[in-house]
Formats: structure tokens, C-alpha cells, sequence
């Protein structure tokens, strides 16, 4: 068995190689460039957005993904339908993004950046803000991210909100569904959270429309896919006063380009796609296991539905 | 029935007196320093360091604490034994309380001022950091306030250690108890968390000796009570590296004065006592259910024990 590796990381790239050395020992692994005779492949590893076409591998049996999001792979027209691709969702990434989301959700719910200010200023006041109980959080998908996102922030006790493509049930959480129920979702999320998969359906979700959809000064923590948000409405958006602040974890171009307005906007918070890094430890094992369940023939958890788009 | 307040706040003062005259409207009441005959006044209510002394009141048959901590109070030689003493416990304290200081831990944890400094200096750089399942948070205080934080602290899944005078027992957290013990439980804390009430045995606790007994660069988090802090030790602690960075909510002097060192200190978070607002709509509604447990004869929740001193 063979199985090539694609890894475009920067940062930490050592370890996952390692990781996937200990954990395929029994399997010869290449990393890409080394891709040696196409016709090796049995399994591809893929970490990031460079990778051959999947079409050069004629033998090729599966592709694992170490991102939770598939996009990019299923934009690849050469990979052969049938062919499962699994994505990540060990609990590495949804305890990172948990922490994440729920660290920006309080920073804006508690004025932090004002109390900084006050601060810098040697100001002592304490200022108005509601609790928890008083603040509503809208979460933009109910995946395995959502719902353990949602699930915190009620035990926390914020007011959470759900909305998702297909109707889901959470204790605690007022769900919505379905394009027919966006509006009303909106209209409450003081703080608003996208954590949606991208398809068709949901690039450029985050627009002006959407902005306006929400109760004025509205905080947006985005930590979705880049293609969902419509940058130039989010600037717009900001300038209007129709959104207070963002938090920005993912971008249309990445690494962000140095010039992009969003690096010194006053009133965004960018972070370098890393709410939700999954560590090589946990995470080749989960793809590790996945592989067994598709050498026995069996349907592995994250497998992705190409339909679906995740 | 007559009722005294004593409001010494700056801030929102005039929707606590509001809230007493709602909650208390068969009741006479007075706002200090307008106070009357000294021999009307029935129950005191008491929400800072500034009080008249309690013996003036002959006729006194109750404190009304807007605040958790009552070593004020306490202090106060001329408040006859015997006379009921309630404190401050109700949701909105707990909730303020635990949404700031998992705000705070979350912030050291996720190395979140590192990131902001990468954004001033357009770095795109996802930074090495371990996840909760990984990170320990220690609990000085399992009172009402540190049970409720721990809880929500396992649910984000860190690993939690409690201390306390006398030992407790909590699902998912490793309580330790005592003197004997304190060593072992600041050995493991990597993010130290002080809740403690104020009393002659936790006085200057948070000292060189207990700096020095954490791990080397571990993060405090303070928001128990100003005279916790050797103020001196903690500058040592940070300039030594032994701590890496503090948050701090409670001072020995509040406000803190103008030319403290504590406001430019750049490992020093500082915010105006602010991590435990009580709100005047639910607050004085607690603080009248206990007023009406004493009129019954009856022991509300949160009677100070006079001996332990909260």
C-alpha cells in the first residue's frame, strides 16, 4: 500500500510528516514532490490547496483530508466519482474551534478592546454590558463544529441561536433552517458565528444583505471558508456602523496579502487560519482509522457527500 | 421598616437606588448620607468599602450586602454580634464572574496578544500552543463562584484543579484541600485562577513563595480580593519570568492610583473591578428574598459566618 503526501504547510510541516511515517509504517509513503510512478498511489493525504489533479493517479483508492473543509478537493473534475474522501473532524479541531470562537465571542461581549483602552488611557470605569443571559449568539451551520460550539455557549448561558441548511435539534439552542428562515434567524444574532462548510449555496453567504439582516452594531466572528464572505461589504458594512467589529479567521487569499485593508482595520481582529488547527498527533490518527474502515470495506464517519459539498 | 443605603459607587448608581425603591417599596428608605434618626434604620445596605460604623444603628437588625465579599463588613468592631450579615451570591454575580475569567484564561491560553502583535506587524503565522485537553487550570476558591467557573472550564474541556479550605468534592475536577496540600495543587496550575474570600489565613497569599511554587512562566489570573496580592512580588515574579502575565480585577488601593505601576506594565491586564457586577434588577431581588427569609426568622443562603469569616 501506498499512500503520497501532500502537505503545503509552512508551519509545523516536520511533525505531520513524522506523524504520518508512525502511524502508515506499514504502508510506503512518499511526500509530494517524490510522487515517484502515478500508478503507485493507492491513498492521498491532503493538508492543504496545492496538489496534483487526482485523475493522475489511475489506482487511486482514497483521498483523506487533514482540513475539515473539502472545497477544494471536490473542485478537482479529474477525481473519478466513487472514489470516498474523508475529512478531518477529530476532536483536536473542534476543541480548537470551540475555544476560539468562544474567546472572540466573549472578548466582544465583554468590551475587552475598551477596557484595553482604558487602560492604555488610565481610565477606572466600569462599563455597561449585558450578561450572557441577555446576549444573543447566532451560529451559521450546526455540523460537528456548530453543535459543539453551541453546546459551550449555552452552558455558558448566552441565548444561542442555530441555523443550518437542513433542520437539526439541539437542547438549549433555537434552530432555524432553510433559506426561509435566514431572515428571522438574523434579525436576533447580536453575535453573529459562521462555521458553514462552502458550497454553492453559501460563498458569498456574508453580504451586504446578510450585514443588513442583523440587529445594528452586530459582531461578526467568522471562521467558515474565505469564499464566504463578500470583503469590500464587510469593509462597507463596518464603515456604516451596521456591524460594530469582526473577527476574521479565514480569507479569499491566504496567507492575507500585506497590502489588504483588513491587517490594520481598527475594528477587525485577523488571525492566520488557525482557530482550528488540528494537531498531527490526533488528527492522523482519525485519518489512520478512517483508512482501516475503508480497506474493511466500511463507511468511515467524516466520509464527505459530494452532493452535499461536505 | 426603615432601610439605609450606602451607595458609594461612581457608576449606574442611580438605577441601583432605583431597584431598592422598587424592591423595597413598603419599606422607608433612605439614601446615606441622608440617614434620619440613627434609631429608625431597621436593615443597612451596604455597597462598598463606605460606611457609617454599623453600632451607630441601635435598633439595626440586619446588613444587606451588594457585594460577595464582606470583609468590610467584618472589619467593623462596632457591629454587635448576632446581627445577620447576608452577602451577595445571586446568578448575575456568578455569571459576570465566570464569563471574565474564561475570557481570561482563554486569552493567555490562546496566546491571543501574540496574535495581536502579529497583526500590527502584517505576520501571517499560526503560533505553536496546546489545546485545553492539554492545559491546567488551577482554582484558588471552590465557593459558589469557583464551582460555577470550574464547571464551565471542564466543559471547554481544560483539565481543572480546585483548592479550597476544606475539601470539596466536583465531577471532572481534582480538588485539593488545606495548607498540606497547596503545594501539590500549584505545582500542576500552568493558569493560576484567585477567587478566595478575604480573610486573615488568605491575606497576602498570592506571594513570592506561591509564585515560585507554580511552574515556571505560569499565568495569573486574580479577581478574589486586592489584599490576596503582594503587589511587590508579583512585579518580581513577572520581571524573573516566573510568571509570564497576570490579569487583575481587585487592588489594594481602588481605583488603582494614577501612578501605579500596574497600568504601563506590559504583562498586566487591569481592569476597574469589574469581572463580578451585580445588576441592580436581579440583585436587589435576591437581596430582598434574603431580607424577607430573616423577617420570617428563617436562614437565607448566603448568611456570612461570621467565624470563617464570609
Amino acid at each position: 500500500m501506498t499512500v503520497l503526501l501532500y502537505d503545503g504547510r509552512d508551519f509545523g510541516r516536520d511533525a505531520w510528516v513524522e506523524a504520518v511515517l508512525h502511524h502508515f509504517a506499514d504502508c510506503e509513503v512518499r511526500v509530494a514532490p517524490q510522487t515517484g510512478d502515478p500508478a503507485d498511489i493507492d491513498y492521498v493525504l491532503v493538508a492543504g490547496p496545492q496538489f496534483t489533479p487526482l485523475g493522475t493517479y489511475p489506482n487511486l483508492r482514497g483521498v483523506l483530508s487533514q482540513w475539515a473543509g473539502v472545497n477544494h478537493i471536490l473542485a478537482d473534475a479529474t477525481l473519478k466519482p466513487g472514489i470516498p474522501i474523508v475529512r478531518m473532524t477529530d476532536l483536536s479541531l473542534k476543541t480548537g474551534m470551540t475555544e476560539y470562537v468562544t474567546y472572540h465571542v466573549l472578548r466582544h461581549h465583554l468590551r475587552a478592546p475598551d477596557y484595553e483602552r482604558q487602560q492604555r488611557e488610565r481610565v477606572w470605569k466600569p462599563l455597561d454590558a449585558p450578561m450572557a443571559p441577555n446576549r444573543t449568539v447566532g451560529i451559521l451551520g450546526l455540523g460537528t463544529l456548530g453543535r459543539d460550539l453551541a453546546e459551550r455557549l449555552v452552558h455558558l448561558r448566552f441565548q444561542v441561536r442555530g441555523w443550518s441548511r437542513t433542520r437539526k435539534e439541539m437542547e438549549g439552542v433555537t434552530c432555524f433552517a432553510g433559506t426561509g428562515e435566514l431572515q428571522d434567524f438574523l434579525r436576533v444574532s447580536e453575535i453573529l458565528v459562521c462555521l458553514l462548510p462552502l458550497t454553492p449555496e453559501t460563498e458569498d453567504i456574508l453580504d451586504a444583505d446578510l450585514f443588513a439582516a442583523l440587529p445594528r452594531g452586530a459582531y461578526l466572528v467568522h471562521a467558515g471558508r474565505g469564499p464566504h464572505l463578500v470583503e469590500a461589504d464587510l469593509l462597507q458594512a463596518l464603515a456604516d456602523g451596521q456591524l460594530s467589529g469582526a473577527t476574521l479567521d479565514v480569507f479569499r487569499e491566504e496567507p492575507l496579502p500585506v497590502g489588504h485593508p483588513f491587517w490594520t482595520h481598527p475594528n477587525i481582529t485577523l488571525t492566520p487560519h488557525m482557530a482550528s488547527l488540528t494537531r498531527p498527533e490526533t488528527g492522523i490518527a482519525y485519518l489512520r482509522e478512517a483508512f482501516e474502515a475503508l480497506e474493511r470495506g466500511e463507511r468511515p464517519a467524516s466520509l464527505v457527500d459530494r452532493e452535499a459539498g461536505y
